[in-house]
Formats: structure tokens, sequence, C-alpha cells
């Protein structure tokens, strides 16, 4: 394969491109996508060139270059983030109509929460857990719940850190997170106020998949002061047995007949 | 750039590898990925495993590959997909409570209709206009809608054909395909059964973004023998007015005060 004189791979060079583009940053020059992808601006050329060439990168009209579309569908077409969507999105409108808050769909990926779904409340302020944004998995009420359902092996892994504070409240103490994993288990549920955004409130529950995997997380994100957790964990059980259902998961309360 | 003996560079290749899954084979084997792909075995492997350690495949526990999220994270990140699409999902909502009916969502990309967004009326069979697939522009009503409020250089250049017939009722004939093109500027939307998928209508209406340039199309797909015209189309046109001005489009009607 084709290595740069640092001896990176053409792949690793296009990723470095294409991850220089983000929410905040979704289009910027040549030689501003050259710097940010720390390369030299004749290999960020010839790189942007073929991307073009393929529909991976657009050029607007004044210059400016953007992820395609392309990159988009290619991604989108075989990806299991869209079919987890497809199937949870209804119950997610559900869960929107009892609690009128944000509710968001994650899963565990490559070490940390990755958002893949979500459903905002009108007018209301919440500049997190965007879709295809990540949360470490200790900061996120998603995350912990992911965490709780893996492995053991996985979860020592995690909690041997390191375990970076991301807001005041967050929780860094391998013990105490251990403490929460087990009484998510037992309760179902998890409700941390803070712990990624300070002013905000994340009620998550399990998602199963076939086999009863942990497949998602299911987050309500409410203003920490007018958090109903009473009120809201019921209406997210109730979804996320749903979407637990038609992923494939066996009923963990099959009903009996008298 | 490092290219095979056939002239293909590494990102061709790549873009190869990752246009052979689809909604339905979304995860192969290697051999299967190869054979679909057109590369040589060795090749396939090189390439594969590197995009295995970038996460932009994933292995499954049996050995299969399939797209992994890492991918969808780097094209959804910087995305216009994902900003129209949240822009526009609490208004499609709106059209799905009140019509029952699948709504999608599409853009003009590289010459043909893509499927960006969609909301499925539950248990309905469609299998069509998924998220991420592609239409000939002339044989889906979001695609006559798009070229309708394209520059009369791109419509000539797609009426130039090849106009392929998808079903009996696809309109290949350019001199009534411009009829219909004025029809919908003139009525601003289409109704039309059968031209992409025989048993539904598509009725589409357009979406317009800053300096009212067309953005996207607006489409309701309804089962032919059911297919309440009066009653969708104005559902369609308060919803796509409404993600017009939230697009930043101006009005067309701007209210008078008497």
């Amino acid at each position: 394969m084709a290595n740069s004189p640092t001896g990176d791979s053409v792949i690793t060079r296009v990723v470095r491109l294409m991850s220089a583009f983000d929410r905040d940053l979704p289009s910027m020059t040549l030689s501003g996508l050259a710097r940010r992808a720390d390369l030299p601006l004749t290999t960020a050329h010839r790189l942007v060139e073929e991307l073009v060439r393929h529909g991976l990168i657009d050029r607007l009209p004044g210059g400016e270059l953007r992820p395609g579309m392309r990159m988009w569908e290619l991604a989108a077409r075989g990806s299991q983030a869209l079919t987890l969507r497809e199937i949870a999105l209804p119950f997610m409108e559900d869960v929107q109509a009892a609690v009128h808050q944000h509710a968001t769909l994650a899963v565990l990926d490559h070490g940390s929460v990755l958002y893949v779904e979500r459903l905002s409340s009108p007018d209301s302020p919440l500049d997190a857990a965007h879709i295809a944004q990540r949360m470490p998995l200790h900061a996120a009420s998603s995350g912990l719940v992911l965490l709780a359902y893996s492995s053991p092996e996985f979860q020592r892994e995690v909690l041997a850190g390191p375990l970076e504070k991301v807001t005041p409240e967050t929780l860094t103490d391998p013990q105490l997170i251990r403490k929460y994993l087990a009484e998510i288990r037992q309760r179902g549920y998890v409700a941390l106020p803070g712990i990624g955004v300070t002013e905000w409130t994340g009620i998550a529950v399990p998602v199963l998949g076939p086999g009863n995997g942990i497949a998602a997380a299911l987050n309500a994100i409410v203003p920490r002061a007018e958090a109903n957790v009473p009120f809201v964990v019921p209406a997210l059980l109730t979804a996320a047995h749903g979407i637990s259902r038609a992923l494939g998961a066996e009923s963990r309360h099959p009903a009996r007949r008298p």
C-alpha cells in the first residue's frame, strides 16, 4: 500500500481527512482541511481531488469542501445503525409523546457511547448527545447501562481507566462505578444528574438483542431541575421492551396463562 | 497513489469494497466481499485488514464482515443529510400523524434521487424508498419534483437519457416529462401512480432552502388503490413550507395585513 514519508497509508490519510469535518465545522477550505488533518497541502489536494471524483467529498460553489452524500450513502446502506434506528424510531416517538423530553438511542462502539438516533424536545436547548457524537462510557447514563450489561473483562478494562472528569459530577472512582453497575443490573435503569452535561439528567434503560445480549441503551435527557424519574422510567422500560422484542430478544417476563 | 495492476487507486478499491454491502446483503465473508467488489482475494484481504483496524469494517464473531459504525460516524458527523433530517423530522412526524402513510425526504445527488429520511406507516409493506437508497429522477415522484425545480441545462441533460423503464408506467418520453415538469411548477405538487413501484402512488412537493433554491422533495407513498390525493397534498404542502422556513427559505406567500 502506498505509504507517505511518515508511513501513513492512503486509508489512514483519508480517515484523517474525513475526521476533520464535524458538526461544528461541516465545511472548510482545502488549506483548512489539510491543517486540521495534519497533512501536507499537496497530499491533501491530491486525495481530495480523488474523493471529489468519487462524490465522497463535495466542492461547494464557493470552493469550500464538505463530506459528500455518497460517503453517507456508502456508510448507511449496509449499516446496522440504520437498521437499529428504523426498528427503534416508532418506539422512541411513543416515549416522546408520553414524556415530552429528548430521547436518544446509543450503542457501545470501540469503547465509547455512540448516539445513533435522537428525537428532540422542540425548542429545548441541549447541545449534547447529537446523532453520531460520542461520549466516554462512564460519563453518560447510556454508557453506564451499556457497561452494566457488558462482559466482566470489558468492565475491568474500562474501569482500569483513564476515567476523564467530563463535569465535576462525573463518576471517576472505579469502586463507586461498580456499585452503580450492580444497581443498574438489579433495577433495570439508571438516573444520574450532571455526569455528562451539568444541567441535565440522563435516564437510561437497556435494549436487548437476539440471545438477550445488550444491543443499545434507550435514554431520556431531562433538565435536572424537572427530572421526574418515576414518571419517565416506566415509559422508557415499555419502549425498550418493545424495541428488544422487535430486535429478536426473548421476553424476560413471559406471559403466563392462569 | 498506489495503483493496482489494473490502474485502480486505493480509494477506488475501498469504494468498491464498501459498495458491495447493501440493505439485502449487509454482511458477508471475505471471499464473498472480494467477489462482489471484483478484487483479487489477496488485495481484498489486505485492504479489509486495514479497514477493520480503523473500525470502518467490523468482523463479526463468525468471521463475516460488515460496515463498521465508525464508517457511519465519519460520514454522518459533518453530513448535510443529518442536518436536513434533523430539521425535517418533526414536520415529517406531523405529516404522518395527519395522513398515516409512508413519508420520505429525498435530495438530488449526482443525478439521482437519494432518500435521506423515511418514516414508515406501521405494518404497511413497502419495499422501496429505504433510507440511503437511490432511484432514477424520472421514475419517482420525488425525482420529478427535484427535476422540475432544477436548471434548464440540468433538465436537458437528464431528458437526453437514457430513461430506463423501471415499471410499465415509468415515463420515458422526454416531451411528456417536460409537460409534467411544467405542471409541477404550476401546481406545486405531483401525484403519479406506479412510475417507480407498480402498486404505489408517490405524492411529492418541493422543499426550498436559502435563496429559495430546491433543497429536497417531501413525499408521501400511498397504496395506489387508496390514494386520497386531495387529502394528502395540503398536509405535505404545510409540512414542506415549515421545513423550507426552518432551512432559511423566504416565504413565497408573505402574510399581508389587511
